[in-house]
């Protein structure tokens, strides 16, 4: 336990969410109206994929992840920790929360590791050991009444900027804060939570466990990005965060949504 | 004066100088071997220009200021929010300095206001009070052995990211600086400092006070972006900065350049 911190909340925003300025003021909104220290951490791959398109830079996504050249390390770090960084985080300011934004080479709070080149070469792609994250920062600047807002650019400690994958951060970050004191995770989206159909807006699954996860994996129910959001949530839990919820973007703060379960 | 902090040194960079990564990266260096807290103000125009020009956007200067409408606003919030302040930030970690990139939105550390569309509608382009500026952020980053690195990028308080000059953010700050304890302030770009002759490298002028200054405008040797360099000087001198120095970039930890004098 650090400062005189009792619960942190981490909310994670996805990239349909941020391209919608309705619902990106919503969750500002909802955000402003929460009590207590907390967290915000974006993606916003969509802008980046169009901002490369205007540049005549080729993407190639493998799995879900983006291949980071050099050229498009430098679209994503102009689109996440500039442009939606510094909107929401005026968004935020405008709202009255005192909000900081940081990518993970701020203040050295979220080092990260260059993906090895075999078997795929990502490129300048990383990823984050939580106990690597310093929670000491994180815990002055909550315990100052100030709220980080992270993008998923972090850094190696040798000079390079890399992609990483923004609930892969949000999940190290929770975990990083519930060394700090009780942590929840937010995993906010445009869908309601996880649905056992699609096209079914009445199919929320309300609750998952792994024996329930497992299923849903082999009827193909929860496929695609699906799946590295909810081991990324499993993984938050086995690792001290108190709750994840997989939510609405407009359901922060109700208690709606799929809760993860250990 | 707040904590124990006794000295700050505030360092401004040029475009040109961020344009030549030999250069960047032996200012990083000289950054890095200093003692003591600083912070670090930087611009990036002429990235700006070339980004601007990929994406088919005009780019127009009125007096050496950039008219920023809605799409420019985005391309400077990109380049020096996200671009250049991460790029230098990651540089200076790998130097061992524990950098921190932020806008004025970041903590409200700098609000400012729009300009009134008359005479010139420059669009969202702003201005800034020192007497505005949140020195005690400033001071617990500085008494943490965090380094603020500031782009020129500010905000409203309304929402609206607002493009400011970064020589006035860089006086601005020294200014907010200078009631927290003793400050000097380094303008560092291309040249050795104020030159008599610009072809001639050994007419250095070595310091400026006002009745100097009055002549060498009258002149014309001092002229263009120069006025405003020197105006921010002066008004950094007169609320309360120790020293302002204008230099090469490679001599800011040597006592060569143009110091400007009450």
């Amino acid at each position: 336990m650090m400062g005189n911190l009792e619960h942190i909340r981490v909310i994670k925003v996805g990239g349909n969410v941020i391209d919608n300025p309705e619902a990106l003021q919503a969750l500002v909104n909802d955000i402003a109206a929460m009590k207590g220290p907390r967290i915000l951490v974006h993606g916003g791959g969509k802008e980046a994929t169009r901002l490369s398109a205007r540049l005549d830079i080729a993407t190639t996504m493998i799995d879900g992840r983006r291949v980071t050249d050099a050229q498009t390390i430098d679209v994503v770090t102009m689109v996440y920790a500039g442009l939606i960084n510094k909107r929401i985080v005026a968004m935020l300011q405008a709202a009255g929360v005192n909000a900081i934004g940081m990518c993970g080479a701020d203040g050295n709070v979220i080092p990260a590791k260059k993906r090895k080149a075999a078997p795929i070469d990502y490129g300048f792609v990383g990823d984050i050991d939580p106990q690597m994250i310093n929670d000491g920062l994180i815990a002055t600047l909550l315990d100052s009444g100030i709220m980080p807002v992270f993008c998923a650019i972090c850094h190696d400690g040798e000079g390079h900027l890399l992609n990483c994958n923004a609930d892969s951060v949000a999940s190290a970050v929770a975990i990083a804060a519930s060394r700090i004191c009780r942590t929840d995770l937010t995993f906010c989206f445009e869908m309601p939570g996880v649905m056992a159909d699609i096209n079914d807006p009445d199919s929320l699954i309300s609750s998952i466990d792994r024996e329930r996860y497992a299923e849903l994996k082999a009827e193909g129910i929860v496929s695609k990005g699906m799946i590295p959001k909810i081991d990324n949530a499993f993984d938050a839990i086995d690792r001290g965060v108190s709750s994840v919820t997989i939510c609405r973007s407009d359901a922060v703060n109700s208690a709606t949504g799929t809760v993860i379960t250990a």
